[in-house]
This record gives C-alpha cells, sequence and structure tokens, in this order.
C-alpha cells in the first residue's frame, strides 16, 4: 500500500549516531514535534560499494537540506552494533566516517515490513519444518521517502538495487512541495525554484 | 505490494493514440516483445492544470527517451473517449494536442488496483445499502515506473498530487541502469551518465 | 435488486454544473428536503456521440419538467473536469455546451455500484496477480430513475447502450403517478393526461 | 442484477394459452429457436383492475408488434388454473377473454426470483419459527423486458404498482433496436421511426 | 417437524371473507382469543375441480362444527384476489360462492413453508443462475389441522393430491378429543360419540 | 418433512409376529415386492390401555384390508421381547392375543426419528453432562401411513396422544385412491366407494 | 468416560414401582439426600430370560444391602408401562413379580447415553434419508454402579450380554469400600469382611 | 465409550517380564493368535501398598487361569525399568518378587488413554502457558478386561483407587462365559460352575 | 521455544523428599520468595544406569551450589512413590540413596510438556482408535535450566538420552552469570570465576 | 522443539568464509556428506564485544575439533557484508581476523525461525498498520548445536546474552558421545575421556 497521501507509520525504530549513542526514532514524531520536513533513505546492507556513496551524497548535501527545513534518516535493517562500526570506518576503506545524520537500524523489520520495501522475492511453505522459508536476503529495497512537517508523505519511490539516487532530484521535490504550501500552487512538470512555474 | 526487481504485471489495458484508435495495449509485452525499455507515468485526471504540463514534457523528451530504447506512456483512469478529446483540445485551452505517444484508458482500473496507486483513502461498510463505500475519486496518484527490456521494474515512484515530475531524472535513472546492463556495475549515488561512476 | 418501492441510496456524489462548481448532490435529499420529483438519468461517457442527444434533449424539455415540480439531473462515471470540459464544448462540437442542469461524477462508482448498473459483464480472479479483473468498461448504461417527493423510486428503466430515451415518456410516467397521487386512482395501461382514464 | 446486454436467463416456466393448455414456455428459447424478439411484460395478480387494460392495451397492439417480428408474453406468478379462470371472464366483468398471447404462470418463482422483481420488502428470520419470514404479498411489480433474437435483453424497466405501461413506447424501442440492427447506428433521444435520427 | 402437541404458529396471514375484505387472521390467536377449536383445512389452487367440493362440504357442515365450538379456515397459496373472484363465481361454473367462512391467501408461503406442506419435490442449485430452483408448483398438499381452545395442534393429516377429504371423520376426531378434554378418558379406535367408549 | 407423494423410507426395522419371530421388515419392499398397498400405523407404547382397542380394530378389519390388497403393519419403539410378552397376553388383561399382524420393535429409532414423528418437545444441551437431553418419553405419536403398490405415500395422519384412530376411515382412504388409480378421476370430498363421485 | 472418582450424573429419570406409581427418580440425590449408597444395575430388556434372575437375585439380597445402607435400584430402557407388566407377571412365567425396589424406564435414553452403556455398535449416515442409522438395538449392557453417600461412583463394572452377574461381589466391594471409609485403610485383593485385612 | 461386545484395541505395547527383558506385547493379539482368554488388570503405581497384593493374588490363582486357557498380564504406566526394579523388590519390602506373568509399561499412556482411564478429573487450559493442564496424577484407575479367544472383551470393571479386587469373580465371570461358549446357554445370575444353572 | 530469557512457567508440580513426604514444589516461586537460584536437572527414568551417577553427582557438588546462593531440584516423569524406592535402595544397587535435595515427580507430565522436552518423537492418527498415538516413551531428554532470583531463564541444555553432564560446566556458567549481575559486564568465552575476565 | 534426537533441519544458508566467498552451507549435509561431527554456534551480533572472545576461543581450539572429526561453524543473523567487514577487522580493534572457520549470514532468519531461538520477547498486532510488531533485536541467543555424523542432534544449548560459553565442555560432550558411539556404553555425569567411566 502507497503511504502517499497519507500518514508515515507511527513507529519506535532503535538508531544509532555518529557518537555511538543507541536511542529510538520515531520519523512520524521527528517531523511533527519539530515542525520538519523528513528525508527518510533505505539502503541495502551495511559495508556494502554502492551504499557509502550514497550516504556521502546526502551527508554533503546536509546543508542544503537543512535550509529547506529537513532532517535526514538513513536506515538499512542492520544491527546499531554494525552501523557503529561502520561510521568508524573511513571512507577510503570503504566506511561512512564522517556522516551526521542518525541511521535506523530496523533489525526487527518492523518498519521494513510495514512500507512493504524487503527483497522477498517469493515465499514457500516448508511442509517437513512446519515453517514459511523466505526467498531472498530479507533486506530493502533503495526506498525514499519524503514526510511534510505534518507527517504526510508527499513522495515515495524506490530503486532497484544496483541504481543509486540523485539527491538533487530530493531537493527539487522538497522545493516544489514548499512552493505548493506556501503559495497554494500546484507544480507543473520540471518545475524547478526559481524557474518560473 | 512493489514491483521493484519484479516482473510488471501481465495486464492489457484500453489505449488511445491520437490517430483517434482504440486498442489493447500489454505494456510488458510492449517491452518484452520489442525489446524496449518502457517508461509509464499515471496522472490523476484528463482536463485538469497541472497533468498537461507533464504530458508536455514527456512529448518534448521523446527523442531522449528514443535515443535510450524507451517507450513512453501515459495513464489514466479516464476513458478512451476522454483522451481523444483532449488530444484534440489546444494546448493553449489545457489540451493536450500534439502529444503522440499512447494513453493507457484505464476505466476499469484493472491496472491502476493491481499497481495499488489509487487515491482511495478510506473504505467504509455501509450497513444499509450492503456495499463498501470508497473515499476519494478514485483516481491515480502520480505514479512513475521504469521496465527494463526483459520487464523487470527497475524504478517505481509516487507523488503527491500538487508535484509535477521532473522528466531528466528518469533519463538519468535509465542511463544509470543502462550502465549497470552495460558494463556490470552499480551505479553510486548522484551518477550521470559521461560523468565519472 | 431494484428500488422500485422503496427509498433511493441515501448517497452524496459528487456534481458539477454549468459554472464550474464542484459541489456534493445527493438525490434522496434533494427529493425530500425541496419536496420535488427527481428524474435522475445515467449515460455511459462523455464526449460520446449518442449521448448528447440525450442530454439535449432533456434540456429542452426542462420546461415541462419544471411544470411538474421535477428536477433533472444527469450522471456519469467521469470526473468532475471533464464534464467542465465538455460543457465547455459547443454543441456543433459534439459537445453539451448550454446544459444547465446538474451532472453526477460518479468516478468512485459508490452510487453506480449501489444501483448495480456497471457495464461489468464478467469478474474473474487473476491467480498471479491474486486479485479480481473485471470485463467491460466500468461505465454505466442507459439508466433512468423517477423518484417521487418521499425519495420513493417509482420507475427505474434501463436500455442497452446504442438506445436513446424517449424524454416524452418520462414525462407521461411522472404524470400517471401524480394523477395517482392526486386522486388515489390507479393508471390503467396507456393512460395520458387529459385523456380519459 | 440488470439483464441489459446479458443473456435472458434460460429457464422454463409454466404457461397458459387461451386454449386451456398447460405447457413450459422458455422466454429465452422462444427468442432464438424461432429468430423473434420478445416483448414479455410481467403485472402483479390475476383479477385485479388495472392490470387487465395493461393485457387488453397489449393484446390490442398484437399486430404491431407482430409486424416487428415481436412475439408478447404475459406472465404473473398465479397459477394456470387461475389464469384460464381469468381468460374466461368477460372484459365487462374484469377479465381478460379475448387475450391470444401465451401468460407465465410462475407460481414456483422461480424465474421472478432469477429477475429478482418479487415486491419482498423485508425478510424477518423468526427465532421460534426457525425460518425467514417474508414482508410483501410474493408478487412481481410491473416490470418489462425487451429480447432481440440471440436472446440479449435489450430494455428492462418497473413500474412501481399503480402506474399502467405505454405499448407505443414499447414499439418505440423495438424500432430504435431494429433500427441499430439494421443500419449500424445508435439512435438518438427521441428517435423514432421516420423521423430523422 | 409435527406440529402434534405443540402450539400452532404464531403467524398472521392475508385472509378474504366473502364480503371482499381483504385482513390479516392468526389462526392461533383466533383459537385462544376467542376460546374456540380451529379447523384449519389447506387445498391446493383455486378453480380446480376436486377443491370446491371439499370447500362445498365444509361449508354444508358448517352447524355441526359451530355445535362443537369450531371455527372453520380455508387456506391455500392464492392471493385475496383470485380467492374473491372463486367466491363470487357460480358452483355450477366451478365456482364457490355461498362459502362464508374465512380464506387464507398465504401467497407469500410464510405459513405452508412453516408447515413444511408445499409439494416442492426437489431443489436444484442452478450453476448459471447463482440460486436454487424448485421443482414442483409451490403450492400446498391437501393438509387439514385440528387445534384446541389453547391452540394445540391434536390431530394434523395430510392426503396425496387427488383424494379428498371426509367431514365426518373431522367431526369425529374433535368429538373424541372433546371427550376426552371433559371426561379424562382416552378414546379407543372408532370411538363416537354416543356410542360406548 | 411430509412424505406424501413421495417414496416411503428404504429402511429394514426389527419385527415380531404371533409366533414369536424375530425378523427384519422393510416397508417399502414389502409394498413393491408384493405389489401391495401398506397401512402403517403407530402407537406410543405396549401394555397401555388406548393402544390395545386400536389393535384389535385394526385386527377385526384385517379381512376387509385383504380385500383392498392392503397388508397392515403395526409399530411401536418397544422391543421383540415386550412385543412377544403382549401378544401372549390376554385381551381380557389388556393385551393383544388374538393380532396376527407383524408389530416392527424400532427400538434404536432409525425409522421414527426418520418420519420425526417421536414426541421430543424439546431438546436441551447439559453443560455439565456435555450431551443434548431430550424432553418426551422418545415414543412415537399415532401416525398412520397409506402407502401404494409403488411405495408411495398418499396418506400420513397424526393423532394427538389420547384419540384413537377410526379404521374405517383409512378404508375410504384406499378406496378413493384405488378409485384414482383405476378410473384416473379425482375424488371430492366425502367420496366413498359406490356412492356417487 | 469412567464415572469412577466422580460425582454420579445429576439427573432425574423416570422410574417405577411395584404400586405402579411412576415417579422421578435422581440417583444422585437418593445417595446424597437419604445419606445411601446406591447400587444401580441395568439389564439389556424386560420380558427375556437371563435378566429375571439378576432381579430375583437382588431382590433375595435386599436385606444385605439394607444391612450396609445401600438403596438398590433396577435400570432398563423399556417404557414404566412395561416395567409394570413385567412386575405383574408371575415368577414362573419369566416375570419379576415380587420386586420390591425401584425400576428405572429411560426410555429416552437420557441416562443411558450419559453413561455410554449403550449397544450401539456403529453409526452410519444415511445419505438418501440425511439422518445418522444406528446398528444395534438401542438397549444397554449389564453395567453395574456402586455410589456411595456423597454421589462418587467407587465401582463400575460392565458384562457382556448373555453373562450374569454376582450379587455377593458387589456386597464385598461396599463392605471394602465401608472398611476404607471407617478405618481410612486400603484393601488389597481378595480382601473380605471379617477376614484379616 | 465401552470396549464390551467390541474387539480390544489393537496396539502393542511396552512390557516386562520377570527375566528383566524389555518387548512388545499387543493384547489382542496374544488373544486371537494363541487362541487364549485373556485377563488384563491395571492398578495405579508401582511400589504402593495396596496394588501388590493384588499382584501377588494373581500370581497365586495363576494355575486356576491357566486351567481356563486364560493369560494374566498386569499394566501401569510405570516404566519397564520400575516394573525390573519392583519385580526385584522382596515382597516383605512391599515387592512384586515371584510375580512371573507380564508387566505392561504404558509410560505413553497409547493404550490407557484409548481405554479412557487415567484420572485425569479436569483439563484447564493455561492461558499463559497456552497448553492444557491436567488435575490428576495421570495413572490408571484399577480397571479389569476379560477378553475372549477372538479378541472380544466381554467384562470390563473399574474400581475406585483404594478398593483392591477379587480374583475368584474373575474366575466365575470366564467359567460362566466359557459355559455360554460351550453350551450356548446364558448365565443367571449368581451362577458358577457346578452349580445348577 | 526457548525459556531463555524469559520467566520459567508458574507451575505446581508433585515433588517428594529424602523424609517420603509428597508435596508440591513450584520452581519460580522456589526461586523468587527465597531470593535463590535454581538448577533444575531433569533425568530420562528412575532405576537406570547413568542416571544415578549424575543425581550423585549433583549431591555431591551441592555444598558449591550453596555457596552460591542456589538450590538443585532433580526431575523425572516418575512418580512420588517410585522416588521414595529409588531413595530408598542402596547406591551399590543403583539406587540413589543419600540425595536430599527435593525430585519433581511430574507423572501427567504438565510442566515437561510445557518445556516441550519429551522424546515423542513421532505422533500419528490412529483411524480406528481415533486417538493420536505417541512414538516414543514420554519420558524428558536430559534437559538442565539454569534460573536466577528473579525466575529469569539464564541457561537451558539439552543432551541426547546416552550422555551424563558436567556439573563443573553449571558452577561456571552460574559464576559467569553472577558476575554479570555483580559487575556488570558481560563474561567472555571460557570465563571462569578467578581468572581475568 | 527440541532437535534433540532429531535430524538437524535440512536448510541451505547463506555463508561466508574468510576468503570474502559467499556460498551456500547446509549443515546437514555438511554433516552426512562428509561423515563429520559439527558443532554450530550462534552469536547474536557482529561488531559486539562478547561475541568476539567466543569466535576467538573456537578458532583457538580448532586444532582439537579437527582431532575429534568435528567441523566449527559460527552464525548469526548479520549479512555476509558484515561478517567479511568484521573478519577484516584486527583483533585489538575487535574483530576476528583469523578466524578460518565459516560463519552462517542467517539474514533472513530462515534457519534462526526453525531453531526458534531469535529474542522476540513478545508479539503484538498493531491494529493501525495491520501487522505484528515484533518486541526485540530479532538477532539470535548464543545458542549451541551439537550434530553427529549421521546429523542427529545430540546437545542443544542456550545461554543468556551477557554469558559467554566454554569451549571445553563442548570437547567434552563431543568425547562422551564418541564414547557412546565406539563402546556401546553411556557416559556417566562428569565422565572425560581417560577418566574411568
Amino acid at each position: 500500500m502507497t503511504y502517499v497521501g497519507k500518514k508515515f507509520p507511527n513507529l519506535a525504530v532503535d538508531a544509532m549516531n555518529e557518537m555511538g549513542d543507541t536511542f529510538k526514532l520515531n520519523v512520524l514524531e521527528e517531523a511533527v514535534k519539530n515542525n520538519k520536513k523528513v528525508l527518510l533513505f533505505w539502503y541495502p546492507k551495511d559495508f556494502t560499494f554502492v551504499c557509502p556513496t550514497e550516504l556521502h551524497a546526502f551527508q554533503a548535501a546536509l546543508p542544503e537540506f537543512d535550509k529547506r527545513n529537513t532532517v535526514v534518516v538513513g536506515a538499512s535493517c542492520d544491527t546499531a552494533e554494525v552501523h557503529f562500526a561502520w561510521l568508524n570506518t573511513a571512507k577510503d576503506n570503504g566506511g561512512i566516517e564522517g556522516v551526521t545524520y542518525s541511521l535506523l537500524a530496523d533489525s526487527n523489520r518492523n518498519l521494513a515490513r510495514t512500507l512493504d520495501i524487503l527483497d522477498i522475492t517469493d515465499v514457500r511453505f516448508d511442509e517437513e519444518i512446519g515453517l514459511d522459508m523466505l526467498e531472498g536476503d530479507n533486506v530493502t529495497y533503495r526506498a525514499t521517502y519524503l514526510i511534510d512537517e505534518e507527517g504526510t508523505v508527499f513522495h515515495e519511490g524506490i530503486n532497484h538495487m544496483p541504481v543509486g539516487r540523485n539527491v538533487n532530484e530530493y531537493l527539487r521535490l522538497i522545493d516544489a512541495y514548499t512552493h505548493v504550501q506556501t503559495h497554494g500552487e500546484v507544480c507543473p512538470a520540471n518545475w524547478e525554484e526559481g524557474k518560473e512555474a
């Protein structure tokens, strides 16, 4: 089920920050309580090669998101301990040292199952064992959510595993949505801030 | 359920083209039989104001999509007759005269229900009538699908009603995915054709 | 289920009028609150050829319906935006410019499903997709309802797609029913106002 | 469920003719085997006052229906014996002497239940007795069906109890439909044979 | 289920009398409120040949039933209108003119279904139509009920269609039961009033 | 469910005759194989006072039943041993000495349950015991069945406990039914052999 | 389910005594209210040959049971009327004249079904009739219950049909149990009153 | 369910003999294959005080059972190891040294559950644990079964815990049953071999 | 389901001590009420050869467990009577004389089923008997539970039948867990008290 | 359900080795095909502090396991990528550099769910979201399995999170089980190779 036009799910998830603190982060509350927009992006796994470039790209663009009153949150199904190890691994070694935004550690998949973005391609019942066996790593696709100050999702997108995201497109989408919020006008195709709507 | 990483649904839907012909179009077959990529974009309604700008923008970029072996298909839940009337309405009058790609007329919502992109925000059972009553216009969100030559979805995205799409981003996603197909390399964040991966 | 002899369903539906206003219209309330009879006629689709002749015919007969304390309402499953575009299309171009009564825009089919007048000729469960797939355009037949001042349906009729309606027959039915209301007499076959019952 | 656009139900029902013969009549076969159109009209009860005027009116118009290759069949839920008694009652005594077309005697309501035209206004389960108790006389409304030579219904209409039918309107509907069959043109509103479409 | 030894069902049914009045008659109340016995006899159809002889025979014996504080009620599934027509048909013409007791017009079969005396010999589900189709005319057998002043059934009997009833046997049964009520003695076989028990 | 108009149930039941032999008797086969009519009468219990008078009355009329090609069978739910004891008890002592027809000993109630003639007036589930507890002695009412040579029931009647049967009425019913079989005429009310129909 | 160690079922059953009185007897109450032990013995049928010897043997031992504060009750599924007839049959004729204890007449089998001692050897569903048909006479085995003053069963035993019971063994069991009640000692095998435990 | 009149359950159970061998023993096969009668007696627990007296009593009577072609088998739910320990405990120490017949070790209760002789007095579902919890030790009552050479049970009896059995009574029952087998006569009450039947 | 990290089940079970007293022991309460740790060990059967060595080993280590505030409890599914017999059997004869800790006698398997440690290797439904038949002796594996002062399980282990336990390992596990309780440090592999963590 | 005494589940799971290769490893096949014992140990998470000491301890003991024909396999629910990163982290930095045995990467939890060793302490249905939400990190406890050459589990044990394992105890258990395999003798408590059994 798409969450566009609806409230983001009201769930607290374990998270890790650069300080090594484990804490609970509820994305919906993050938006509503702080009156912020939120960009939440999921990547499949820590310690892979395409993922850190995305994490660094979002880090580099943090000032732009900040100008737009937008909090960035990363997320995977790895544990907080693994996030911390990766945060402590130098960029040159494939690590994400220098990332300062929070990372969800959704190891119990509560949120990922709710959003239905896990790479389970098949479920087959094993008669002998008496349980469903899953096909797939049970990690998330590259899914991205843009959430407004009231917790409503205004964009969601999913890229197949090997294709990285374009940070500027999210800035454009935030600008367009903010324009609608401010001016009450809909934004046509290819609209960009400063260009004529 | 996300279709990323899976085959696009195998369904034939009524469609209209600029010649006024009504025909059946099966997006999956379109991709597989012709060995083409497909960009399928949904918009809420004919004869509204933000929608034609998107349709014109995709029309303007058709040569670029063509270079990338990509067919563009538009789609809404309006009837073929309404599509034809809109195709015959001048751009200055809010029409889409000049659009040459096909438009799905999914009036029975078979495909839109399958993709789960209708704006039904609530369903309530009416005891007196004995049927489910729907909240919402039962039209689609601005959903976009990128499908490869084997019919596999490699991107899906949904924008909330008032926010138009960015055609260039889809060109970038197609380039990135083609790069992966060709070179077997994953594409990092912000990757663009010609820029260093 | 026939609604003859029963109250018309109590449902508010989006509607459009010649001024371009979108509003909610509840046919049952329209009858009961204003102490009016209502003639509600459904046609399959905007921007087709047989339909506008019916809409114009009802428009031409409006003074006669008015004399009989009867409100005329048209209806299809097209959106309000499409109705407005059609209302702004000249009669010579197949439009319905000049129509002044309201048009229901039952795009979510709440009312059409309640009346069971959609052209779904078959429903088949698609095993692969896991949903029911509909055969037919999911638009309405040419169904007509006559409703009295208490909201009770006293005539319903459905014509197959290609056969237009006869406006005079509805005037005769209204007259006959009014005669029964006034004189407490049943009206025999072929009864007409002024002719001997 | 409306039968417009679908085959009439394939059911044989007891019938009575003026000769006092009881026989089985299957309306669908009547149309298809004899390559005829059929007009089937239901009335609530034998030996009432408004009903015989309708039966006489259809009798008077038989030559016109015959010209149009159309068989007329009347129907109620009374028994064949009661039909015969009524056929033997003089017109002046409220009888239908002189009627020559067949009358269905659907005493087991197989066909009337299929068409869903019985005047059951409520069903309530009687706890003590352990059965559903019906509200209403369990007789039919004034329902009319026009069926073409292939058994497809092209018009159905239902009048509330006290309002008699207009025989000419059915002749017009048959003409319009025949026109469509012959010329492949749809018939606009108020179309009449000989008038310009 | 047999009703012998139990209360007769508590149901009001439409009835017709010789005056042409339609009214509701509840057999159980008729017995209990008036402190009367009731003989209720069902026959298959109005306007048949064996039935009127039974109705006349009960009429002829009315003074005997009256002496025994017993009300006679006839019943079929025909409508009140048909009963009235038959009551107005002379005996010589196969009518029941002269009958003065009330006749139930159980056209919705509420009571006949409760007593389970309809001639439905088979029920088969029609897959195409989606409803149960009945075999048989859905009229009643020749069933007879004797009910005492407290509403308890003390005899029920059913004859196959072609065999008429013997009025004297019911007088004997009433006498025997009354003897038991009065003397508290059981009545042996062939007991008759005035003969030695 | 009434068995009138249907075949008598095809069941073999223990029976006892005057010789003290226990054997299986299947009433349906008795009729069909021997091409006989059967009168089967049930009484509540052996060794009561009203019952033997009925058994003696049927015995006395055996020659009349024999003339009419009719076999008489008595039945209760007592055991064959009890029947034999009663058959050996002199009439003066309340016994049935001299009875020569067979008596069903339906102690397992297979047939009585099938005919639904047991005096169970209530069934209540005992929570503590976990079984249904029956109200009533679980013996039969005074039920009588007339069965023709093909096994079809043409009369069934039930008397409340204290009222004995009238043997002559059964002879009259057999005569009337035989008359119908022979002459193909229905028998009116009060018909008797030799009297004018 | 065995009732040993549990309370005897709390059920009132019809019973007959030597005086010919029919009354309700609740074995559990009989024990508890009167502070008595109860020996309840079941036999298959009245008027058989092995059964009366058992009834006479218990009668002969009544003084011994009385000394032990024990009430004897006999039981079968025959009716009270049959019990009375048997009680009035001389011993020489296979009767039980002289028996003075009460006999349960469990004709509705409420208690026998609760104890699960009926000789039903099979139950088969008859498709044609739609009911379960029982194999066996539906009478009881030779089951015996010893119940103490609190209603608890301390022995139950069942003999196959042809084997009579040994009255002395029940006296021994009562003595042993009474010894346990009095001395709080368990009784070893072959224990007898007066012999050393 | 009583097994009297039916075959003993066909189950193999672990058993122990005086030699310390563990083997499978199927009581039904023991009877049928060896053409023997079997006396099977259950006692609650090894190493209690009343139980060994019963085991010794059966041991003492073995020659008598042997004369009657009868095998004795003891049984409890203790394990074979415990049986062996008890068999090796001297009689003076409460042991059963000297017992030579086999002992079933029904520790999985397959046979005891089948016979329904376990002392479970209540079963209550524990919500927290999600399983049924049993009241009682889950050991057997003092149940005794006599089985003939065809495996049919001809006696079953259950004594409450503290009451020992009477070995002579079983010899009497075997004699009586053998008498019936040999002479085809039923045995009256108190019958004993050599005494007049 | 593993109980590690959860409260031990709240169940009272029969137990036996060296004095021969039978009492109820609830392991959870034993821990919580007395503020003790508990070591609960299950063995398959009394009177086997490997088992007593385990029981003696735990007895020998009792002072060490006592020092660590830990109560030892043994358990099998044998009865209290069998435990007592074994406690009274000299060590040289394979007995456990000298054991002073309590032994659970879980003969109804309430606790063993809750812990799911019974050696049932298969369950098959016996059609003829209508019950599940178990494969296996229905005794427990060598399962061991370590429970802390709040009733939480911090170790569970199960050995296959023939492999005895190592008492020292349990002392080490208790030390390690106590170290965590005291110092809030986790204990690495091979940690032992006194050695450096 | 315990797997002791049963075959280890037949499932292939992703695994990582020191070379950085991802491959499928089926523990059951590993044992059976190679005729090896297997020690499989689970730990909660990569990159924690207690876990690496266990992994190093097993590494140090590899020669001992090898001598005993035993393969060591580690396992957690982390991904293969994370395992590889940890394998490449120096021991001084909390890594497991130097570990040479394979590590299961059961990220889809197929095997961990089968073994039922995940730390889910509660499951609650979220009404709003319509899915079960899990309490706990969804990682495994410290569970250990010893599997013999036929794939049968002969020991399983689970430690609560903070308590590390004792490698020597597993060597002892393997020795004891091997002793049983070789000598057919059971091993008493505290048995150690070379010490007297």
